[in-house]
């Protein structure tokens, strides 16, 4: 048995090639890593979601459906219930999007950008097709058109992760008037700027959005994402949707969070002005070129090679992002955290370039 | 735009034939339809839960290795760490199984069984073949082997859901001995009773067992499910695992009940002690019959029609399960609940009998 037995045999090819996203884990550093909520979470909003539990909250299934939820999201955005869809983190919607329109077929994906969507493209068998951005991180509106006739899914992040731009409403309506497929518009940071694409969901019906309690809403840790589109498309996502996909802890979290939504207005408010402060700060600097960004973080590019800086960081306690992209070799990314952490981050990049610089 | 799109066109044509996983809710019935843990979770390790939470965890991303978690199940079942995957209820990994191995190939199912492992083989784009079991429920060895030459999957439940029966240590090596691809026994219910294959994990590289805290550990609503396997075939299932499945809560959730286990193991004794009442006191009435259980159900097969059955137990107040399948279309399946509550489901099930006799 031991011999003749060889799983790898029975996996596809292009998962046998998947490097699957690495998370390591730095105990005890500034996280400037993963464009959290950089705040200890509201006291009196985690005493409200204990309140909601009963004797057997943990012990029965969820709700399938998370219907109170789902209710709620659809007032609090004025869209209808019928319209939305909640998921394990956005990550489950990604992969679920791929698996229905994916699979054996060809996704549209403009990069640099979130590297789950390749990821998850992967997993679910799919063919990916790569439009660059252009040298601004603009989109490239006429190649993604172009790229969409014969592909099943588009997949746009506004604000992009890493580079912090957005779309405007012009690109993504040229894009969804025409691309005949469903075309993802990733809204993850859209809390902290850029234009919300909800608008536009009446008058298309290949529009999808994502939008999660991950960041502006301080739920990374429960795992809640949500997902907006016509019922013509959502009827097939619900074939995917694992039944009890997300726990009744997140559920009651998530809606307790949107009910107490004021709580989280000054925070990102706080955030906004701390990135702004941040790049004004930067861009003052020599060293380094900082862009412009409507999310919780920014991009920056040092003369440097990015695992350098990255590294010189971290050994002064700094915890950023760097990139496996070979597109984006020379940056790094910083989410916005505390003011005093951002004050320590600053310094130690200082330190960090003027060391690096005295090697030359 | 409205006119030409059409996404139906770019969905595989078993995905666009799946109909999901239906769960009905009905409010305020006993509900007996889930096999879950029937008693109030024990405010002590709510508690407990609790006392594990700081005050970002739920603001941070969880660990995506759920590294704790893992270590404490491994010592507990005396694996190595690298023998474990959790996931968001052992749905997703069933999932990730059939990402991994069944995307494209066959995969032998024996049936009737849980229908998850169908529903998510055809997400998966997955050819089922389905082994059906013997008139007693037993597996058909001889035809799941012949089955298995050119599958990339064997998966079977032990204790079965619905049939409750185990399978034998003897069925099971045979299996493993003789089917070249990975073979997955679930053993979500092995708390209750029935042979736990776990002591075969290190001899056979090709076993994969996947355990759930959602039963006996009464944590259902958290979605904590565990899977064992040799690092052959778990390096391939970490490629397609979701990099934060499992959230912070339900990783301390299930860590909590890990350490507390003492608490749940007189429930499962009592669980055990009322199914076995429950089993006598149905073969001794007259008008069905019943199956032996290892589990904490039990599936009972009447002269009439389940959906008759079904509807006059929940006319009664008591939620049972019925089942979509053919091959069970005489059967209902009771789950253990509280003492009062399996009294009210007999009584109430003697009621629906008479009145179904009195039609005739």
């Amino acid at each position: 048995m031991e011999n003749r037995f060889d799983p790898g045999r029975l996996v596809r090819k292009g998962l046998q090639e998947l490097v699957p996203y690495q998370e390591i884990t730095y105990p005890g550093v500034i996280k400037l890593n993963a464009n959290e909520n950089p705040y200890d979470f509201p006291e009196e909003i985690r005493l409200a979601i204990n309140e909601m539990l009963g004797p057997q909250s943990f012990t029965r299934y969820p709700d399938a459906m998370a219907q109170q939820l789902v209710q709620e999201l659809a007032h609090c955005h004025g869209v209808s219930a019928e319209q939305i869809m909640v998921g394990n983190g956005s990550d489950e919607l990604i992969l679920d999007l791929m698996l229905t329109f994916g699979a054996g077929n060809r996704v549209v994906i403009a990069v640099p950008t979130f590297s789950m969507y390749g990821i998850h493209a992967r997993v679910a068998g799919a063919e990916i097709v790569e439009i660059p951005r252009q040298f601004d991180f603009e989109l490239d509106v006429p190649e993604i058109v172009r790229a969409s006739g014969d592909a099943a899914l588009v997949v746009l992040c506004s604000p992009n992760n890493p580079s912090g731009n957005s779309a405007t409403v012009e690109q993504v309506q040229s894009i969804l008037d025409n691309c005949p497929c469903p075309v993802v518009v990733d809204q993850a940071y859209v809390e902290f700027g850029g234009p919300d694409f909800l608008p536009l969901l009446d008058r298309y019906p290949n529009l999808v959005i994502l939008r999660t309690f991950s960041k502006a809403y301080g739920l990374a840790g429960l795992r809640v994402g949500y997902l907006f589109a016509q019922s013509q498309v959502l009827q097939y996502l619900f074939k995917v949707k694992q039944p009890f996909n997300l726990n009744t802890f997140s559920q009651v979290a998530a809606l307790t969070v949107l009910r107490h939504r004021d709580v989280f207005a000054p925070q990102v408010a706080e955030i906004t002005r701390q990135r702004d402060i941040l790049y004004n700060t930067m861009q003052q600097m020599p060293g380094f070129d900082v862009l412009p960004s409507d999310a919780n973080y920014l991009m920056f590019k040092t003369g440097y090679s990015a695992a350098d800086v990255f590294d010189g960081l971290l050994s002064r306690g700094v915890l950023v992002r760097n990139f496996g992209d070979p597109l984006l070799s020379q940056y790094l990314r910083v989410s916005v955290g505390q003011t005093e952490e951002n004050v320590i981050f600053l310094r130690s990049l200082q330190q960090v370039i003027a060391m690096l610089g005295e090697k030359d």
